[in-house]
């Protein structure tokens, strides 16, 4: 039988996730498989947690790799802090933001939400004005908001909870590693990111993270969370304790991918992996400004991370990306939603996140985009 | 910082599962990372569903390696194919059985339930006369039951559903790839399946399959699946069709590896690897047999991949597996619930299914027993 895997070209991942995975990550993902049981497989797990609670800024002993992709990280925290008919606001600006109105209506949460144009921001003052009229038991948002390239106003929404009893539930999926998140500073009660983005770590595993307030609401619950391979009330057992209960099966290849990842971004230092995507994104909206090409986002709102390109009039953006792809080796983005069409969206996370990568695209787009 | 990936010894795995991860499969797992959209993954991704079609002997369009583990699977086909009020009996001889209970009464369902002692098959006589006393929209058995190492009558369980408007759900998840599995003869309607048993992947993917009937019964839902995540009926136009539609990023590596795993198997040859299972399970039993150690499950109901060994009187059982893992790096499986305590499982599944792993086993087993 002819083997495909042969044929997998290497190609420079620049688009909104997968990012190019570190060389030490991919050799991480092959060392031995152990038990889900074994005492040196539980040993790297108690690191897994430790470093997570060092890039997101929380001393939550609740702090869990989940065993799917980010969104069910998503659906991980809705499902284990929402119970049917709890009222809930969901901040929208993006098809992650839609996401969750879905996700959460799904489970028959009273769902408002607030819908910001897509590009811009949530505004803070028009979500203090929402609280104002009704209770709300959670409120969720999206960070970086992957569709758009928006960074949204993570500790300012958190402000407006002090002294709430709103839960503060935030998507980290594309901010993890690549911009600063202070959960505990900013009174994030659950939170949820995916390997596959800044901690450049391939798909398959979803941090999540929730605070004392939000496993209380967990263990009250009156009913049980209706699904039960992500149910963080016994899912936690197999994480801490002395005595460690079998779950389910933990993905023991890719958590050796995920410490050895998580470990490559707290080496590296956090103030020094922030201000290398900073640097690198200046550099890459310099390049595409000297080209002509307008950035979606107001410079103040911009993810450093990810940057979406305005396509420029009488350009076929699908045939630059199959280009950029076939003869250049070069993964860009497309736009989704309402933006399908009128955006490139150009990653710079992790790993990809360097001068050379930065170089490569400018030049490779340059050659699409003249002819 | 320390790499605790370093110290992680080579195990011999011949517990419940994880088994032994083949040497390609290692290697696909470190293939370079493609994007979720790349033509060359899916490309891989439509051989993953011809190669699972030949190892379940099934014609099924909807067979989904879903992005989660073997329990991921479990939900899956429950939230997918249950609605609230649904009635649905289930068979129960072990953990997995008794789990299925715990997911289908979360979602809501009005479950029934067959209990058969542990360590004993269910009795097709008992279920006849249970389906002639009411109608159910779904029965759900396990075929290979991991916590005991019973084979089930999967054939025989099918047969009795024929002609009526139950959906047959089978869990798959220790018998896939080490005994045979004939999903359309047997009329099965759905079905799940985990990476990390008899296809010798690690954890982390679970294959689905569901029939026509299945998927109608899916389309023709009166309220939304109440789990985003899994909702197959989204998940399908992301595995097939001429424009693939994202739903969320896959698993890259995992599915190379799953993959490879699947190809293995397909080369090796289905009777071929039956029968390689068959005969290293017989040559187990005779050296415990001549150790004089007793099997749990009368011999016809034995799984060649899985087996439940009677921990003799006076013997500390923990004591036994913890010296199994320091002194010779040889993990094998405690029992779980009813029968915690009172069973080793000694797993031969997929790659670990070797004479030379028999004699090691049976070897160290023997030095570890004697004092």
């Amino acid at each position: 039988m002819v083997n495909k895997l042969e044929n997998v070209p290497e190609i420079l991942l620049m688009g909104p996730g997968p990012s190019c995975v570190h060389p030490e990550v991919y050799k991480a993902l092959a060392v031995s498989t152990l038990g889900h049981m074994d005492p040196v497989f539980l040993d790297i797990m108690d690191s897994i947690k430790e470093l997570t609670q060092i890039i997101l800024n929380t001393k939550n002993r609740c702090t869990v790799p989940m065993s799917g992709t980010g969104s069910a990280g998503m659906e991980t925290c809705f499902v284990n802090l929402i119970e049917k008919g709890d009222k809930v606001l969901i901040l929208e600006n993006g098809v992650f933001g839609r996401r969750m109105i879905d996700v959460a209506t799904r489970l028959g949460a009273e769902v408002d939400s607030l819908s910001f144009k897509w590009g811009t921001p949530v505004i803070v003052e028009d979500v203090a004005k929402k609280l104002k009229e009704k209770d709300y038991s959670l409120l969720a948002v999206v960070h970086a908001e992957t569709s758009t390239g928006v960074r949204n106003p993570a500790a300012e929404i958190g402000a407006l909870l002090k002294g709430k009893d709103t839960l503060y539930l935030l998507d980290t999926v594309t901010s993890m590693g690549g911009i600063e998140i202070r959960m505990d500073d900013w009174g994030v009660d659950a939170l949820y990111s995916g390997s596959q983005k800044c901690l450049s770590c391939p798909p398959g595993i979803a941090p999540v993270s929730f605070s004392e307030r939000a496993v209380k609401k967990l263990l009250d619950r009156k009913t049980k969370v209706p699904n039960w391979y992500l149910d963080l009330s016994m899912i936690i057992h197999y994480w801490e304790g002395a005595k460690r209960v079998y779950h389910h099966t933990a993905p023991i290849n890719m958590l050796y991918a995920m410490y050895q990842a998580l470990a490559i971004v707290v080496d590296e230092g956090l103030d020094n992996t922030y201000r290398r995507h900073m640097d690198n994104h200046k550099l890459l909206v310099k390049g595409l400004e000297e080209m002509g090409l307008k950035i979606l986002v107001e410079e103040k709102y911009r993810l450093p991370e990810l940057n979406s390109v305005i396509v420029p009039e009488g350009v076929d953006e699908a045939a630059v990306r199959a280009r950029l792809l076939s003869e250049f080796k070069i993964e860009i983005g497309a736009g989704l939603g309402d933006l399908a069409g009128k955006i490139w969206r150009i990653g710079l996370m992790g790993y990809t996140s360097s001068p050379e990568n930065v170089t490569a695209v400018l030049k490779a787009l340059k050659a699409c985009i003249s002819k």
